[in-house]
């Protein structure tokens, strides 16, 4: 397989003030082209620093592709950074100034003397075509080791044209590129990152020295996803490997797979309301509108979605959702009981046959010496049956929201799945 | 000045499939505390991968600060790098096992075995608190060379308040960090980054010359960020012009600043309703829940939020807020009309002195040949009066709910500013 490190070059980036996207874009195209990306590499426009990481990225890999810092101006030094790792001049292209004169032409303006620059190219260097811009992709072959060192404009859409359209090609036809290793990925909510691979220590330890075998996982906050590899196969012999792990990583954990590696859990639950021509409305208290958004968040969302209440004092939960006064009086908002009769006011509300609601503290104000910041009751209402469950959530005030509104939609899928509420879980408050 | 490395860690930022935004908001943190980053690399989680990055940045940095990999699973092997790197083992620290078993003790939970792992610690280092999670922070510092090798976790907000609270007080106690040069940061709403440009250009004009002028924009998709730096100044000899500067910024920008670097929108607006003790509910349609949820991500925010609707469905509109099912019929549900009933509705149902309201096409479904994507009515409901705003917001479901929120929130804040709503702008539909 062949390794590449991806050089970005650009001083407005070390300084954060501009975010990029390429590193990213070219490390999942180079990947889908069978081509591990081993490092990338952020450097300023500094002639040292650019031959500095071209000789960090060569010292064990066969590909290292540049971007940005192609440029007409003084600033763009990524061609002389070229010449001198491969100790060669700048040539002059009288085709290449004829071709930007033109471009320039077409728009009916004047070629800037500075663009002269770019008809100056590497000797030796084979130039790729930009279909968007006056600057040429490079790719220069070290004679001695085969290595490759390609260097692409960073202004994005140029960069995306040339590397499918000039650079794979190349690299395909260099026997560089092949097709992808097998992997599959699983989406699991309602468990930490620890608890994800206690669950699964079984199946690490079944597969340990299986030569194929590798496991990754990835916390994202609010859910967590699971990589299963089968390393050094492609996608077709390492198929039926997938396979077996995948059914045993959903045997060991459950009901808390949610999906696969692009699935979102609002839509996961979405798909399901809208296979059972089922209507859902939410009733927010500590979540804000937070729910409300995720569900709203997944085009079509009308199709099941009736509507929500954001109810912030007690006065609306009284008046638009029916909690009984009494109950806010003896209780209190945050509670089981309002949690319920939030739930069951929203379905009749909004005339649905699910609904979900949500109470607490989110925080950082209103905690008291019984009730903590991040102590949130969530109900479901499942046709005319309500039932609240307890939580203790960790994090901010926003990542309490996130956490909350995750929480919901999974006991909501839950329901869903099973024609039943499912049961409290590790975790929860009995 | 200090230079630094930055290293990212995570396999699955090489496979482009997680794009992180942790380097750029060190890069920029370490930049106004006066430490140069001289390149950021990303790795894998790789023992070796880690090890060498640290190299590459210590031939010729002061400080390598890694980020990620400090999780309790077999891939998080950051603190096995740090260990070889130093020659040191790990050491086993009772507290830190008591800290994360009484962590998950107070969400009810038992602390799961794999994270003992976090409880062993590089002998020798400094260890840094982690406020929201169970990840400690490292410091190690080459005994030699002086140089510092620092580990923070990968999960943004644990490493921003490590950054800031834990790591940065030490580098300044060691001499490392300086104080940040002079500059000032204004948020602009309204307008798109070429349009503050153009908005300001008489203010550039005047100091192209000045040795210590610069400015930045930095577009944010739904605002603009300017920054007015006195280059070369330090912060108290810098202030002045700086006062200058802003003062003329602010005359050329009007009441399309609405605040400085670190405010927000929803909590500038939610200042001013408590400064005036007046009250706010919201009536969503096409924004679904994300206007809400703008307001109620501001702490305190329950002071003057009463609460919202979300009303997916003509007839929540109906029944909950009151609008009539004659103007639904004649003029349609994305309407001025029934923008404006939404927004009496609202201050109705919930009692409130101001209410705001959105209907409008979030796509990529329910577009006509008179109702594209992204055309969107917002009304601003200001005791018994209403008024309704047209726009045709451009970018993807997501971003169009993005700028509805914003954009509506923006016509409360111009309304409290002025006493009376704003007049209709350059972009607005009349």
């Amino acid at each position: 397989m062949t390794q590449a490190t991806i050089v970005i070059v650009g001083d407005e980036l070390l300084t954060g003030e501009r975010v990029e996207s390429n590193s990213g874009y070219i490390a999942r195209t180079l990947g889908e082209a069978g081509i591990a990306v081993k490092r990338i590499i952020t450097v300023g426009d500094q002639l040292e620093e650019i031959t500095s990481a071209i000789d960090v990225g060569l010292a064990d890999c066969q590909l290292v592709l540049l971007s940005g810092g192609l440029g007409p101006t003084s600033d763009d030094r990524t061609k002389d950074a070229l010449c001198r790792y491969f100790a060669v001049q700048l040539e002059f292209h009288p085709q290449i100034l004829d071709d930007i004169r033109n471009r320039f032409a077409e728009r009916g303006m004047e070629m800037p003397q500075v663009n002269r620059e770019q008809a100056y190219q590497p000797a030796g260097a084979t130039l790729l075509d930009n279909p968007l811009g006056s600057a040429r992709g490079i790719l220069m072959v070290n004679e001695r080791s085969g290595a490759i060192v390609s260097a692409l404009p960073g202004v994005p859409p140029e960069m995306k044209a040339m590397l499918a359209d000039s650079l794979l090609p190349l690299l395909k036809e260099k026997g560089l590129a092949s097709p992808p290793p097998a992997q599959r990925e699983l989406r699991v909510v309602g468990l930490p990152e620890s608890g994800v691979a206690e669950m699964l220590a079984p199946l690490e330890e079944r597969y340990a020295s299986h030569p194929h075998f590798a496991i990754a996982y990835y916390p994202h906050q609010i859910e967590v996803l699971v990589r299963l590899k089968a390393q050094g196969l492609e996608a077709e012999k390492g198929a039926s490997f997938l396979d077996a792990l995948e059914e045993e990583a959903r045997r060991l954990l459950g009901d808390h797979i949610f999906g696969g590696g692009e699935d979102d859990l609002a839509e996961v639950v979405g798909q399901m309301l809208k296979e059972r021509k089922a209507t859902l409305a939410v009733a927010e208290s500590c979540s804000g509108g937070l729910l409300s958004q995720r569900i709203t968040a997944v085009p079509g969302a009308s199709d099941y979605y009736r509507g929500g209440v954001v109810a912030y004092s007690n006065q609306v939960k009284v008046e638009l959702l029916g909690v009984r006064e009494e109950t806010l009086e003896t209780v209190g908002a945050v509670s089981e009981e309002v949690a319920m009769q939030m739930a069951l006011g929203a379905a009749s509300a909004f005339s649905a046959q699910y609904a979900l609601s949500t109470t607490g503290i989110a925080g950082p104000t209103g905690a008291t010496a019984e009730r903590p910041v991040g102590l949130v009751y969530i109900a479901c209402c499942r046709r005319e049956d309500v039932r609240a469950y307890g939580h203790i959530f960790t994090g901010g005030r926003h990542m309490v929201m996130r956490r909350t509104a995750q929480t919901a939609l999974d006991i909501l899928r839950l329901t869903l799945l099973h024609d039943r509420f499912p049961e409290k879980r590790k975790g929860e408050m009995t």
